[in-house]
């Protein structure tokens, strides 16, 4: 396809990749899309040796980095205290988290632990952490990077802009796109609320002709519950220059969740998805689970801010996982993870590679469809 | 257009337009496209006469009747009894409304009096009702009659087959469809949680591939958040057979919203619409004001099951479009109307007409666009 999108990145397709899975990126750009990495589950170490696997298997095609540096964070601007961090989670919720694991006769002794483990996570969210992971992104030679949240740090937009590397940001309302333009971003991507991890509450439906009516010359690309060729063709007759994917490709051969999560995902109908705060501390849309329902019931405490309610969650949802895969049924109900409601529309394993086939040839037949109507 | 729902109806362009405006659905119907008047309000004589009005001034052009008769509702299947559904309102309800209303300087004395002319709303609810309003509209030479809440009532179905009136039902998520076709209705009209009105939570790009997935030959119209000829072509490249739109109609110059409203309308932007059940008892999407900021504050009342919500807001709310008209600032400030999330869109009046030649326009220009992408 010729479009100012695939000259910019150096692609066929204009279908990106967002996955914390090495082989669906790589497998992604093989394919004529873009794979785009997202990094902020690593320290710069494992970022690097990610990144340099990928650059060896992506056989020469384009690749991407997504990171997440908010606006607002707790901490931000002081220096790194990981003690703190810990010393800050109130015994509420500490006791809610465990009683939640204890009444499905999961053992809580370790979770302090996990959560000393878990901070290397939210060193990358503060300044310095971020500049670290930087400093190994361009080191390599990506064509994209990406910030999901917020205004990206004007370090970000400005090694973009020397590296000559397109810089792209969420935006999940018209008003944050003109922030972003205004920031100097290269690439808007417009996710609307039914898409999987954090999200607003306009619709993709809506957000992207609304984004796409302020962007001018910055190309648009849409994002959330796009799960199809046919859907990525609906983004694109709105105005759209691509979509930008996440939940497909968690059900893929190569996709990281566990085996229960992914069956759960196939299982899934697109209402078994909810947008909670209860994971991050901002909302993001997850699969809904006996962990998610108990954080939206009357009682439950109030989610923390970023990052100290990934605190709580994750080493909590880790060791679910792991005891989930052992069998375990209190764990099992427990599992959950961040997908969008195209989750719905996700009912079959195939590779990563034969997904962006399907979405070539549904995007034909949708344009076909369309253009057929025009001549009848 | 060539297509099985332009036979089906009779009509040149897949475009439905709901409206409680006799003005709209007569001007969309000769545009073209297919008006279809919601007779929820009014009794049947007063049904008879905007359905002659419309009769007389459509052109010759097909147009239909939008009912709701809900699956559960308060006091079905029992005699209609106007009195009992007043007295079944709590004294905390009432009170709270009052309070709103005097809080912001609104006299509320005449709050019971308006609850009683309010009845034949509910009384329209109700199975005989129903079937009076039916009675009027199969007096018409009606293409459509469309049910909007949940699987339509029997008799609805066996006399639309009798008259050969396709049968239409909205739905809100695949499992809804699934009932529907079992039922026998002839249309589904899968409507996205963007949408203004009753609505579900599953977008518009989520929910119409869903729908069409499972729909065989039953055609769908895609609803919630479309107000424009792009977004048509856009669920139409996912296998929508047309749009049903609802919104777009309201700030056009014959539609029924008072200045006021359609005022706040144009100013709105996608993020000030709420889907709350403060207005009807069931989720409905709605412009945000303080009226429906009241209710989802903390300590508000539970809404109470349809249709007793709606002799709490309806008498209430009907009061204060009228002071807001008159420039009472609190009733401004309360005032609001069902509306979707396409609302931030709809930026500039123009008439009903000129609304479906620019859906023309919009329309082909995106399919061009796509097909523009394939070839380059």
């Amino acid at each position: 396809m010729r479009s100012p999108i695939c000259a910019m990145l150096g692609i066929e397709f204009p279908l990106l990749a967002f996955s914390h899975c090495r082989d669906v990126v790589a497998a992604v750009s093989r394919a004529g899309g873009m794979g785009v990495f997202g990094a902020v589950r690593h320290t710069p170490e494992e970022l690097r040796e990610e990144l340099a696997w990928i650059d060896a298997h992506a056989g020469g095609r384009p690749y991407g980095v997504d990171l997440i540096v908010p606006n607002r964070i707790a901490g931000k601007g002081q220096a790194f205290d990981g003690d703190r961090l810990i010393a800050a989670l109130p015994e509420e919720h500490r006791s809610f988290v465990a009683g939640l694991l204890a009444q499905r006769g999961i053992d809580t002794a370790d979770l302090d632990d996990r959560r000393a483990d878990r901070l290397r996570f939210a060193r990358n969210l503060d300044a310095a952490g971020a500049e670290e992971i930087l400093d190994v992104a361009f080191s390599f030679p990506i064509r994209l990077i990406a910030n999901a949240l917020g205004v990206p740090p004007k370090t970000m937009l400005e090694r973009g802009k020397a590296a000559g590397v397109p810089v792209a940001a969420l935006v999940g309302a018209k008003e944050h796109a003109l922030a972003q333009i205004a920031a100097g971003v290269d690439i808007l991507v417009a996710a609307g609320g039914e898409a999987g991890g954090h999200c607003g509450e306009i619709s993709t439906m809506v957000l992207v002709p609304e984004v796409v009516s302020v962007a001018g010359d910055t190309p648009v690309l849409a994002a959330g519950g796009i799960v199809t060729g046919g859907q990525m063709a609906a983004a694109m007759a709105m105005g759209a220059a691509g979509a930008w994917c996440g939940s497909v490709w968690l059900t893929t051969a190569e996709g990281e969740p566990d085996p229960v999560i992914k069956e759960k995902m196939l299982a899934a109908s697109s209402r078994d998805t909810v947008r909670s705060r209860s994971r991050t501390g901002k909302h993001s849309r997850q699969l809904r689970s006996t962990w998610t329902d108990a954080w939206e019931a009357e009682g439950a405490p109030e989610p923390l801010p970023m990052p100290l309610q990934s605190l709580l969650s994750e080493p909590a949802l880790g060791k679910v996982a792991t005891l989930a895969q052992g069998g375990h049924d209190g764990a099992r109900d427990l599992a959950t993870y961040w997908v969008g409601q195209g989750v719905g529309l996700m009912t079959q394993t195939m590779s990563a590679g034969a997904v962006v086939q399907q979405f070539k040839a549904d995007f034909v037949a949708a344009a076909e469809r369309l253009n057929g109507l025009l001549e009848g």
